[in-house]
């Protein structure tokens, strides 16, 4: 049976996990987990991955690092101790020659022995922060996805990766932009400090009402549209590079970890 | 003809570089570059490359990688338009089958078109914030190397990449603990927090006079003794792993970047 958003909200991270796991819930995670690491997914095979991580390596603000399988091992033992990539997700996207093919929320049965996993930090660790500073984050209040748009920053390329930056929007009070800077700024695993803010067309968006992915969120007087590099940037970049096979989470429907999401580093206390 | 360290220390980057890489400084770079980032450095063959990043990523605070170059190249363009790895540091380790087997100051003559070289952040960025802030860091005023020891603190395994984490000692004066917590925490990509301090039994010291490289430096009496992680602990797992081949810095003659030291994320902006 179903699990609701809202009835999540309130749960412990196992019982969110138990229902992502058992597919019960298959929606976004903002919000979700009570202060655990979020982390986007992107699952490619081992050919591929030194220039992957090579790509990620060369930038941090959109594709911050925190976790890598072995190769052919679903499980990442310094984000969690019983964390399986295969069906932690609440929804996967997964590509074949750099076409989206088909999603699914569970990818045990297309698993492959060549595979590596790659976590990489998302927002939502400091909207929370925002959050907890007395910033409302509209996306989250109303249960939404956070608008991304495709900019024209480029990132700087590794082997077959390469492409636009992607972006989130947040719309922040003008008497607050230095205060939201200075916040996410703290933490450089969830995309740091903004790469844009004020008038869109600087990089390259030209409706932001019309986010490309996620849903569209207010603008309001007295509000300026702030941008931060976002972990989609991957997945652009993944349909670049055209690889037989990649699965990524689907936008917003994040990896939640056992991680502190305000740790000094994303590394587990090992036994 | 040999230029001396004191002389250098008021140059500007591009004099200090051009001194390296013409041979005639071969002594360590604490203190020179007037504010750039400085990384440990490590060049081994791509078949091992995948392995040794995950092992940077699991262990972050010894680990920061800075940069990573495309496979046969020695450049690392997001740390430097000119920066090339074979000759740009003033002394290297070379080690044949885990084993030093020679040391160097350009390695030009025995580069191989597989290897990848790995830049890792080092903790002359925060020395330099630790001075600024009126903390007298003794091996920088003193001109010796800072000691390093051998913990018995793990790092998490990655392939063949394992051992001990390897620790450099600061003394600081009682009263300003916090504040030299404080500062590093600030430089991720500089080791960041101190991983211990006082007894240095808890982490399997035994005897702080007799490091394991490095100058020896004094605990006078109103300081502490505390401990980062440090950026010679991957040429530890490396000797473990037993490469064919791999080139090091030698410990505490760095790779000096074109990047500020205090930039959000080491990667210049690209033309």
């Amino acid at each position: 049976m179903a699990v609701s958003y809202q009835n999540l909200k309130t749960q412990t991270l196992d019982d969110v996990r138990a229902a992502i796991r058992a597919g019960t819930y298959a929606s976004h995670t903002a919000g979700l987990g009570q202060g655990r690491l979020q982390a986007n997914l992107a699952i490619l095979p081992e050919a591929y991955a030194l220039d992957f991580m090579r790509y990620c390596q060369r930038n941090p603000k959109p594709c911050p690092l925190v976790g890598v399988s072995d190769t052919g091992s679903p499980f990442i033992s310094t984000l969690g101790k019983r964390l399986d990539v295969r069906a932690d997700v609440p929804a996967y996207n997964i590509y074949r020659d750099g076409k989206l093919a088909g999603s699914a929320t569970d990818i045990s049965e297309i698993w492959q022995d060549d595979l590596v996993a790659f976590a990489i930090g998302c927002s939502f660790t400091f909207e929370n922060a925002l959050q907890r500073a007395g910033i409302d984050v509209w996306h989250i209040t109303n249960n939404t996805t956070v608008p991304m748009y495709r900019s024209n920053l480029q990132t700087i390329p590794a082997g077959p990766f390469a492409g636009e930056m992607v972006v989130s929007m947040r719309a922040i009070p003008n008497d607050r932009l230095g205060e939201a800077n200075a916040i996410s700024d703290r933490f450089p695993y969830a995309h740091g400090a903004p790469v844009s803010w004020g008038d869109p067309s600087k990089i390259g968006i030209t409706d932001i009402e019309r986010p490309d992915w996620g849903d569209p969120a207010p603008v309001p007087e007295g509000f300026t549209p702030v941008f931060w590099a976002c972990g989609v940037t991957p997945q652009v970049a993944i349909e670049n590079a055209r690889l037989p096979i990649c699965i990524t989470h689907k936008p917003g429907h994040m990896l939640i970890t056992d991680v502190a999401e305000d740790a000094e580093v994303p590394v587990l206390k090992q036994d």
